[in-house]
């Protein structure tokens, strides 16, 4: 199959609606905003031997690679509407490869009503991919790291510590859920103690953490720093119930910008950094 | 520097305005579109070894890689707004080669009123580069490849055939002027030969090229199948006298979808196709 063929398939497997208007097969995707609605933006990478095995199968990668990008949308209180795929994979792959990557990554975009609305395919030497997600909530209403302050109580939904490789559910629900009224709300991709340092960082606060809900048989060290959880961070004032499935974990307080506080001490912020030495996962 | 401390560095780069509310920094970008506008969105690849040569310095190839996703938004009618930047690099490249590589970029983004709005930093083998842009179009005046029809006169702007290494201008201002004018509209990235057949396959029409204006010195074979020349080809009815700077190259014509006719033969598409057997340059 040549270029051609092949974007011919793609574009019977994607579609229309959601806001977009002139999807697949043109030099730009044409997408129609909502009056009222601002947008939410996300690129994400997702490359062989730094964020994945090589074992994955290309459905797994797929729907990964649009998983930690809607992640990023539901911290942001939106509403999925559109992506656009950007794939690089080697010679030695089938077109069957692209295909089941793409049926991995349709199947997630059907459950998240994300239309595929336009992408670029290249060669190169290992499998990258780069998602970029188009989100729409109400105006003004859109979530950030900012607005947390002192005496605001800390939650997270779900459990730390997930082992990596399980499957990503965006929680989409609950960021739509808290979006206008969380005062601040991150996704937990790089663990605990470096994505609440960055949450306390841009609100100017810090954190003191009292209990962490971890994942049966996982361990504290697991939960503290090893990313990929994807779980929601948030904060509330104080006054607020927090949504059913949600953990209180501590709560905001004054002082050093950035600092986390858990068991008395200062948390060091050991999370996942793209641009320390070692690989994440091999 | 860690990636927080180059995040920092980046976001001082960087800017709001054009429809950005929030940037770099979140979890998100926080767009908010005009009333009566639609969105053009684009995503592109760069990548070593494939799209530029090793020895390409970090500035050009972040003005480049900018460069091409705006010359599609070009092509579309619009205006850019933003943009954003999924970037891995080597262990071996120095904090200097990014900040050069963003230098390059945002160089080419103010020129162009293209905010830096978000992005995403990782490891790679080689440089790898996606760049995601959202530019801006009144509404339902997006140019798209599919309206051509029998009778209209077929344009081009500059000259074709230029050495791939020359700068790339974005044909931004020409692409406003042809929003809700044009009949279709298609960036010449991958030829004149592919390029005017997939415009022509997607207004299901064919067409006559009369006459190509050539880059001096460059060969016919560079100019109907070299690719990245980044000029507008675009479709106007008979009656509309077409800007300045563009030439008319021939005529749509009804016949078999997607043929492309020069000198009485028909042409084979060989434009560039990234999933053909070679590399396109090393």
């Amino acid at each position: 199959m040549n270029e051609l063929a092949l974007v011919d398939r793609l574009r019977r497997m994607s579609g229309k609606g959601r806001g977009v208007i002139r999807g697949i097969g043109d030099d730009c995707a044409v997408f129609r905003p909502k009056a009222g609605e601002d947008l939410l933006l996300k690129t994400d990478q997702l490359i062989e031997a730094v964020h994945f095995p090589r074992s994955m199968s290309p459905e797994r990668i797929g729907e990964r690679a649009l998983a930690r990008a809607l992640s990023d949308v539901a911290a942001a209180g939106g509403d999925p509407r559109c992506c656009l795929v950007a794939l690089a994979i080697p010679r030695s792959k089938a077109d069957r490869w692209i295909l089941s990557f793409f049926r991995g990554l349709m199947g997630l975009a059907q459950r998240t009503g994300t239309v595929l609305a336009g992408g670029d395919l290249s060669h190169d030497d290992k499998v990258h991919c780069s998602v970029m997600v188009v989100g729409a909530v109400q105006r003004g209403k859109a979530l950030t790291r900012a607005g947390a302050r002192p005496g605001d109580q800390l939650y997270v939904s779900g459990r730390l510590g997930k082992p990596w490789e399980q499957r990503i559910e965006p929680r989409l629900a609950l960021g739509r859920k808290l979006a206008g009224k969380a005062t601040a709300c991150i996704d937990l991709s790089d663990g605990l103690a470096l994505d609440l340092h960055r949450l306390c960082k841009e609100s100017r606060v810090a954190a003191r953490v009292e209990s962490i809900p971890i994942v049966k048989g996982a361990s504290l060290e697991r939960a503290l720093h090893g990313g990929e959880d994807y779980e929601l961070l948030f904060t509330l004032p104080p006054s607020m119930k927090a949504p059913a499935g949600t953990t209180r974990i501590g709560t905001i307080v004054g002082g050093t910008s950035g600092a986390v506080w858990f068991e008395g001490k200062r948390l060091v912020r050991r999370g996942y950094d793209h641009f320390a030495p070692e690989l994440k996962r091999g």
